[in-house]
């Protein structure tokens, strides 16, 4: 095992240090409800002070950027972010693997990286001499938004072994679809995969250890509806469809006919279930404005869970399990 | 009334908070000029410590971005700047809204816009649940410049009831021009509008209520001179110029030789006369070289204010009014 | 002398300066080693508390852009950075010298500016009340990354006096080359310019005053090799390669035939010999991938000591000289 731990996916955690972990999310949640005032008086013990983090994003993104910003900034961390435009040119043909080998000279600890590239995040944590996290790499994996998600479930419900967590829209191509069934099954959740054919992946291979949840693969939406607790919407990027309908798109009126979340489907949920979506989301796509307004309508949430997990996450990377703070 | 306070434009203050901000930014002149060993001891006094903002600033800005950022940062706050170009990219098509919702779920307290669109900072502070600052949208307003201009003028004169301020330029684009007019007036000062045709308003509305100073439109600059105690420059936009005068342009010559601030014009001035510019100013257009090094020249101070008057808003709008800091 | 200390190249520095900058950037070699429980403790203590800080890179740079922002950051300062794109568009026209003497009036203390103009920061430094730092302009000088060479020298071998160190590569158009090999010569060191005639000065003018150290332009690596106690190589721009050998432009196979660093080479190096690179630097141009684990590479010691560096030349600017600080 490598000195210095690092989040590329979620096999990265043990069961051990995922629960801690949404313990951890959970005072940070309550610490950051408290407001202004609180921080003041903790402002000593800040468990990121004098801890340097660099935030590298080759893709554009508003909200996991902020996020993690704002993560940083409340622990107290000094915070360089260097934006792709920047790099490509200031990098002058160097390896991506000898600017980071630059980095951890400097004295970064942390190196935040989103990326187009599957894998992009690992390959430069052999060779970074710090803690790398995984802010999306390609299709591959985005380990934050999984944890940020199953912390909103849990928040709802506790316990999560047995509950049925439905994902809605293009499985194949998301990198949140993958990371966030890895976890579920997991946690004991059971995962069921919606979308069309050209949306969902051929077969799904369970993994032996470790995996206590099942996986159904299926096109048929409105048959689980009523049987889940939680539905989570994925963004369907505009630029699949196709009115002709080539192979790996997909038929605009179709695909809202029959996996549209509105309000119809809505009143066929369970009282107590919740709707979810990584954000942004297309109005009129894969969700109408009744759901934006719908009681179990946890987006919100979710957002707010998002810094608190990488509070915890940025936390237990660079001071590993601690006892509770006293918050 | 909202339950979090925005600054979208002036009529968002009172009389008296307005000279509650007004005294408050002279405390944070005092503060900052005691430099940089008083910050230290203050520390844990910090009135923004915790609390985050977000810069977005959809026009290139230097110095109203690098006051805010000043602001907000001596006041202790955790600051994350959005910048235009990856904003664009990054919001994949999400309304302006649904950014500022996911912002405000995400703990951001303070969103600060500038906005080519009138009305844009309005149209944000209705869905986020926390405080917008108005920082300039389209030809509609810009307060905090208002606010830094009248606080120069204060600092200068003491109460400005009954001063007379000329305000020369391009009246009609100028969100500058608008907001600092409103505000004059509510604080008794009489207010020359001045540039040629095309630059002004056909006829100026005098609202009913709070507003004590007269206005007085003119095209005839040198009859005022002798009367003002402060000229208000304006840029002048060099793409407004035409050599064949279209409709909306003016011919520079002629510009220059009827409203251009020079040594003439400065020594028909009375002697405790000011000249202002709220930046940045065109040497040989809207004034000349000598009125750099004139005594009565304030840009400096009003620059410095700028600091003081944001962070004077910033305090106002998270922590409301409070009894005087003993700095 | 300017009551603000800037720094814009060597000449700046006393030698009583230069060596105190050395010692204070052991100190803070020291302190980051300690890691990040120390700052909390010195926190109090922190040498650029309420400093405003703005970088101002025009030219793209990772590297030094990175390594200024988390020396300004370690000390405690607000920091602002405006980037070139957004700048060009935000001055709207207004000259250089207007925007730093903005920036100044709005409280900035220190300007850290990168430009491919030569003697930019001299120009701006005229009229900016601050301290103005050079990050580098154009092919004239790059004061702090000579700094942390010569840091990095004398933490290898204590006094450089006598000590010979070769540099390689494109000598004339090199910022580094130009500003290190006055620094070495300060101190006593002797160099040799050494590259393709292409890539040398016709002579090299010495100056009479506080110049110590001996000068030797040569294209024979070969030979000097055994004799040399450091080497640093240069970058070598690809775009200056031409297999058609234009004026200005040299052949790249015989470059790395006569001046590439390689294995053989370094076997010829004295037991205690070290190797340097500003970065970064092109694998199988100017050196081939076994002096990457050579032991006497000291390119991450440089890139540590540019932390450090950089916080002694903030702490001494702004503070000037003090006595060592308690660490």
């Amino acid at each position: 095992m490598r000195a210095r731990r690092s989040l590329l996916d979620l096999d990265d955690l043990s069961g051990e240090e995922l629960t801690y972990l949404f313990e951890r999310a959970r005072e940070f949640d309550l610490l950051q409800s408290m407001g202004a005032s609180h921080y003041l008086r903790e402002e000593m013990n800040l468990p990121l002070r004098g801890v340097a983090c660099v935030n590298m994003f080759f893709e554009q993104s508003t909200r996991t950027f902020t996020s993690f910003n704002l993560a940083e900034l409340r622990l107290g961390a000094d915070v360089v972010n260097l934006s792709p435009k920047d790099l490509s040119l200031a990098t002058k043909g160097e390896s991506d693997e000898d600017t980071a080998i630059t980095l951890s000279a400097m004295g970064i600890s942390v190196l935040v990286l989103r990326h187009p590239e599957a894998e992009y995040p690992r390959r430069i944590s052999m060779v970074f001499d710090g803690h790398v996290i995984n802010a999306g790499d390609g299709t591959h994996a985005h380990p934050t938004q999984a944890l940020l998600d199953i912390h909103t479930l849990r928040e709802e419900f506790g316990d999560i072994t047995g509950r049925n967590v439905a994902i809605v829209g293009d499985i194949l191509h998301s990198r949140v679809a993958h990371s966030l069934t890895h976890g579920l099954r997991r946690m004991g959740a059971n995962v069921a995969l919606v979308g069309p054919e050209t949306f969902l992946p051929d077969s799904y291979t369970v993994a032996a250890e470790s995996s206590n949840g099942a996986v159904t693969v299926t096109r048929d939406f409105d048959t689980i509806i009523p049987d889940v607790d939680a539905i989570v919407l994925l963004r369907i990027q505009r630029e699949r469809f196709s009115s002709e309908n080539h192979a790996g798109t997909i038929d605009d009126r179709e695909y809202i006919e029959r996996f549209q979340l509105h309000g119809k489907r809505l009143a066929k949920l369970s009282p107590d279930a919740i709707v979810m979506h990584p954000g942004p989301y297309n109005r009129g796509v894969e969700l109408d404005d009744s759901v934006l307004s719908f009681t179990g309508w946890r987006y919100a949430k979710q957002i707010a869970h998002g810094v608190s997990v990488r509070m915890a996450v940025l936390d237990f990377l660079v001071n590993g399990i601690r006892a509770g703070v006293k918050l």
